[in-house]
């Protein structure tokens, strides 16, 4: 009988205070998302297991939780978003050439078997830009990012930004096939600094080019040194990719901004479909990172519309963890129910007094006395969850 | 790559009016249940396979979606979220004697292969009082539906109430065994009329009963009628499940409330949980129902808890089909979007006035002016959907 209270491994029940501020923190982020004219898009939580395959370059297929339809067809939880809405853009708007603003919120699905105590059900909250390759869409998107934090409740986070082009240049440049590319990828965002050294000083590369490759991985930016990298870039690409962070810092710092944002080109994600800028955002209290996004100009070309596209997502469980670790909670000022107890005789008169208490828009919860029970037992029941109580 | 576009057979992606209306709907609904001062309660899209088994009388395996974990466990998209309200009043309120009031809001999924058009994934917000056995707790939950509905927009509707004891009642005076009374409640469930009388002649029962059993599938019960019923009840269970339908009508008349129900003994639901009233709610323009409730003083105790209940479930999917159907939107007054035109040497004046006009709680669309497009082409797009749009 037991086991039948459990919820599966990585899964929870949530209820009381803290479902209250998750819902709180979720509608805050949502609001700061929909006053920069976002509309909402909804997507089914499961889908063709093509639209999260590795061609997309999403999660590993191994990593995903699948299962079959009456017809056969391997079904999906979806692990992330971005496809699904990828999907619907070329589906429902191949035509359009403005750019279009989306946004969403669900649960996603990562079936790891690590066993670091992490969520396989995790709450997102994201948004897209879609048809526009400009600037000011990627400044947008950190600024929407910056501000939804700040209405948050947060007060210290720092957003790293990377962009992917400029280690492309230079692996174009120093001429590394398509394999040689990824497996330097991976070393360089696993932070394996030895790996890709002792990898590196295996392939015949210039020896300047070598250094630079070497640099991506060892240095996190601070945002002055990003003037000398542009300076010495030896390709376009990566002279290109350094001018558009000069830029972003740019016109952050025109809205006091740039104090949250700091530059890490080794941030070359393990989602294959980002193409130019990527960014995370980290806080105290929490591990993990509490925002990630970053521009896909090609992922919706795979849909089958060629789409310029930057988004994000906002990991509302992480966030929620580093509000209530920092004890930033916003919710005091929870609205309180009325608690009516009453005795069966005057039911109806209970009745009417909850009425005229939810007119003015408060919850009133009626309460039937049960015989033996004192009035202390209900009103320290009420105080226990800061509601207030009567009797009739 | 045209597949790729496809979602699965019964699931949909929603935006636009329409997901803006569904919104709307289901804030309205949950506002309506919050102020009878009922708690949001989150439980996970999956659970063990356990918690929807057979024993506990919900969907039939064969039309749950099964997977596995890594560890080889069966896991089960949640067909119903009854069984794991019931999971969480028993793990976190094993103790609690006063009545519980929890409330939700999710996709449930159900893998049927009947091609019928029906939705796999849909939208459910529901409401269970726990820990209360009296006539109040059904009445309550009778009003909120009613409420619900009427705040919805929905003027018309129908609510039918049945309760489980009268026909359990009449198979324990016939001495039915438990196959033939799980065979008959089929039969009437299915409003099979002719094979509930087949299989009645088939049995040995005694004739006044036989009558009373058909009874049951036939007759869908005007309000008076359930007087003469009280009056020929031959087994005390029977006559007191007519007794609770009698008293539920008449408080709910002096809210004048009970011109919305109307009473049905052949609703046995499939659902086997339900030991006492029944109800399903029905409206024009939608052939199934958009609320299902009733009593389930037992469900509980299967996960270790006593503690007799009442719930229900509103359908937000086919309430929304109802409202449109019906030309009810309430969005009319939906509020709109001021997009900005800009030309990129006013970027940072159409930031400025973007920022003004969030600050008053409008969303404000930043749109890059595109070189060939015309004043009269964005003003065209705007109208389209109901913004207004000006020019920098």
């Amino acid at each position: 009988m037991i086991s039948l209270l459990h919820t599966p491994d990585g899964v929870r029940d949530l209820y009381g205070a803290e479902l209250k501020e998750k819902k709180r923190l979720a509608a805050s982020i949502n609001r700061t998302i929909e006053l920069y004219g976002y509309d909402a898009l909804d997507t089914p939580a499961f889908e063709y297991f093509d639209v999260f395959s590795k061609d997309i370059g999403t999660t590993p297929s191994k990593d995903l939780y699948k299962f079959f339809d009456k017809e056969g067809n391997t079904l999906v939880l979806r692990p992330d978003f971005t496809p699904s809405v990828a999907r619907c853009a070329a589906k429902y708007f191949s035509e359009e050439k403005l750019p279009l603003r989306f946004c969403y919120e669900g649960n996603t699905y990562i079936n790891t078997s690590e066993l670091q105590g992490k969520l396989k059900e995790t709450t997102q909250i994201g948004f897209e830009l879609i048809n526009d390759s400009s600037i000011y869409a990627d400044v947008e998107a950190i600024t929407i990012v910056i501000e939804s934090l700040l209405n948050s409740g947060l007060k210290e986070f720092q957003i790293s930004i990377g962009e992917s082009n400029y280690f492309k240049g230079i692996c174009e440049e120093a001429n590394l096939d398509e394999e040689t590319e990824l497996t330097l990828r991976d070393y360089i965002t696993s932070k394996n600094f030895y790996g890709s050294r002792e990898f590196l000083s295996e392939q015949k590369i210039d020896a300047t080019l070598l250094d630079k490759l070497e640099a991506i991985s060892k240095v996190f930016l601070p945002q002055k040194d990003l003037e000398a990298l542009y300076e010495n870039a030896t390709n376009e690409r990566s002279r290109n990719a350094i001018k558009r962070l000069l830029d972003i810092q740019s016109l952050l710092a025109k809205a006091g901004y740039d104090r949250f944002v700091s530059f890490d080109l080794s941030m070359l994600s393990k989602y294959h479909y980002y193409t130019g800028i990527i960014f995370t955002a980290y806080t105290y209290g929490v591990g993990d990172s509490i925002v990630k996004g970053g521009r896909y100009d090609k992922l919706i070309g795979q849909f089958g519309k060629e789409a310029p596209s930057v988004g994000c997502v906002f990991q509302i469980d992480e966030i929620l963890n580093a509000i209530r670790r920092n004890h930033l909670s916003f919710t005091d000022n929870d609205q309180k129910k009325t608690l009516i107890v009453y005795k069966p005789e005057n039911y109806e008169k209970a009745l009417e007094e909850a009425r005229k208490i939810r007119k003015d828009d408060i919850p009133a919860e009626l309460v039937f006395w049960e015989e033996g029970f004192s009035k202390e037992y209900y009103e320290k029941k009420a105080a226990e969850t800061g509601n207030q109580c009567f009797f009739i």
